[in-house]
């Protein structure tokens, strides 16, 4: 049995945002008592990622640590139409990732009591993002 | 058809547990002939990955560069509450990622020769992991 | 349902090489309406991604990019048997991954417009890859 539903994310700067309610919804609604489901975004340059959903903070440093990973502006890059932050954004979208799944059980993502599931924009500007989410089972 | 399983990994530091046997015998035991596995970790602070299985070098090395990638008690990171690998490890795990997916044939994973299937625990101190396996085909 | 197929990718050097064209042929051939689809690389040195498929410079900024995140010939790796390219491959595996899922939606890959899927060879030399491909819907 699959279900598929779709919606949209306005972000408003670069950034993450939780969707975990957003997904749990979908799946409660798919009825589909154990399998798994899939979160997937339609773009190259913002990422769906699992980390620590208590502290603000760990999102805060994990914008730190991708600076690193793929900085703004850097004179290497030879793709920046779209600005500083355009090649940074697809760098971190490659580390991150734009697909992950999660198992289901009793209908319900099977998520530790510490992870939450995100959307991660990587560009500077406010994006409307498309997400796709797949349960089978 | 669905089969899911969970079992504990019991982690002594930092560094690589092979699960491949554990993972296979759910598959073998699945009954499935084609399909697909995925493994996920309940965890923000551990990984599960797919690695070189034949020379142990390359899983140490591995820890020199995520060293690199995330480091340990870095002065930047405002998240440091369980001690200096706790932000890394966070890191370390958007990195590697907590789930993945492998094909199923013949009733079993079809990875290649020189694949091996891997926990990593990102905390130097030692953890009991949770890895949901879940078949489907 | 599910269909699996696969197929070899000859890689002439370090770089990415377009997949698209070809998972989605095995998506069409599957009649699959709805459901996901899986990309799995049978080797610890290449990996799948997506990522931007209008521009050529994005691929050769992410080996720009992938060559500070791991480089060649670093003297810190002890695993060096196959040269200078050998460890760096795998720690680039680790981060763009060998494995990847896809919704499908009215027997097609639900991609972006601009999302591409690429086969990314880390080794210096050609190599034969061997790509899984499972459709599960």
């Amino acid at each position: 049995m699959v279900v598929q539903r779709e919606f949209d994310v306005h972000t408003r700067a670069r950034g993450t945002v939780e969707i975990t309610a957003d997904v749990a919804g979908i799946v409660r609604d798919a009825g589909i008592g154990v399998g798994v489901v899939n979160v997937f975004v339609r773009h190259s340059s913002c990422s769906v990622v699992l980390t620590e959903n208590a502290d603000p903070a760990v999102r805060r440093d994990l914008e730190t640590l991708a600076a690193r990973w793929a900085p703004d502006g850097d004179p290497a890059y030879r793709h920046d139409e779209e600005g500083d932050d355009d090649m940074a954004a697809h760098g971190r979208a490659i580390l991150a990732g734009a697909t992950l799944t999660v198992p289901v059980a009793d209908g319900r993502m099977r998520l530790g009591t510490w992870q939450g599931l995100y959307l991660w924009e990587h560009r500077t500007m406010a994006h409307r993002r498309r997400v796709v989410v797949t349960v089978l089972g």
